[in-house]
């Protein structure tokens, strides 16, 4: 396998009682996921894990050891339910500290808000020897260390975080994707979409149904690293479903 | 600890490649966690594994062994992606077979869509032992064997599984909530959050901010198996809100 061939992978620990109780729909994890297809590195697990030292613990010294990078989001804010920081720096075996340039970025954006109180100081802490990630949008930043990175649960400041690291990771060849689509019943072209796989030893077919209108249809979603690849499958699944006599639509519906 | 006294325990394995792509996003986390709730079973792990063997049985087999029932959704459809019935067969160490009463359904609910073919009849494929959890949307039903159950990825699918669920699994007391919320900065209230936490010892109280029209406000979940203090955890919270001059509403905003 050459450089460019190596696959850059990553893990997803969403950090919140309010996923797991239902009580909150998750957003980060489409949120992350499309962003990771952008810098070239496959989201390849996520986990989600109650606001508990130990289970947070656990799931990074997983994760970490696993995948390239781990993005963390949730329990870094100011209350005492906020508890990744504390976790992560005890599954790493370093200290918490006061991050200088985080104690500055807080102190000047309560400036014109009230001050800087204990619990908004709480956001300063970091696992020693991280470096922050910026966000401008509530001031907390998010913190990198060795491969982790951490990040609002909040999506919209998470999203401000993962922007500002837009770029900056390492990652190889970006996953490809087309959509071909229409009222199929994945039942009737099963062996077709198997034979077109085989057929293109670089391309994954994922066969997605649903139901609309009391109709059923089907998205068939074709992911290459390859371009020409990937074109050449889309062809043939495309005359396949011709032949069969489908109505479908390149891009799906 | 007493019988009525004994937690619960789920864990919810997502199977799906589109959900790690970004493409789909997951409806069922959430879903299974609200129901999980009235059943009086804690979600207390979630993972999202593509679509590949191995990684779906570690998964089961981490999962199974860890929490009184293991949840998964995804990958039990009619395509070649569709795998797993074969990866939590090949994790339990039994064969998969045709279970007949899963065939009947599909050669019953096929009789006027086209007949049974073999890609349908993948769909009637268990592991070995395993009983059906009748699903009337789609003929195709879900899997249940040993504190393992499999539902359909479609959210909708999943959805009239867990109906069929309903009220059949063991379960203990079942966590209440109550929300309280307000344009509060949790940064302004973490003290009190965590006094009136300190002082209801069956209570927990997670701290969850938003950002709207470019205020900030905040709600606070209270939970307690305890109907009684999370009452009594409830009016503490509002009155110290009181005193600190806050405007807030019970029920949350």
């Amino acid at each position: 396998m050459t450089q460019t061939d190596r696959i850059w992978t990553a893990a997803l620990l969403v950090i919140g009682d309010e996923i797991l109780s239902g009580r909150t729909e998750d957003r980060n994890i489409a949120q992350v996921a499309k962003w990771l297809q952008v810098q070239g590195i496959r989201l390849t697990e996520v986990r989600v894990v109650p606001d508990k030292m130990d289970r947070i613990g656990e799931a990074i010294n997983a994760l970490r050891t696993a995948y390239d990078y781990v993005f963390t989001t949730g329990g870094i804010g100011p209350t005492h339910d906020d508890i990744s920081v504390d976790a992560v720096a005890a599954a790493l075996g370093v200290p918490v500290v006061i991050h200088p340039e985080a104690r500055a970025i807080l102190e000047d954006y309560y400036t014109t808000r009230g001050g800087l109180n204990d619990a908004r100081l709480r956001m300063a802490r970091v696992p020693e020897g991280a470096d922050l990630i910026v966000n401008r949008l509530s001031g907390a930043p998010g913190i990198r260390i060795g491969n982790i990175l951490m990040m609002a649960g909040v999506p919209s400041i998470a999203a401000q975080m993962l922007d500002s690291l837009t770029g900056k990771l390492e990652g190889g060849a970006i996953l490809l994707s087309e959509t071909v689509g229409g009222w199929i019943k994945e039942s009737e072209v099963a062996d077709l979409l198997r034979m077109v796989e085989q057929g293109h030893s670089h391309c994954q077919i994922g066969s997605y149904p649903f139901f609309r209108d009391g109709r059923t249809g089907a998205n068939f979603v074709i992911r290459s690293t390859d371009a020409d690849e990937l074109a050449s499958c889309v062809d043939t699944l495309c005359e396949g479903l011709g032949e069969l006599g489908f109505d479908f639509t390149p891009g799906g519906i």
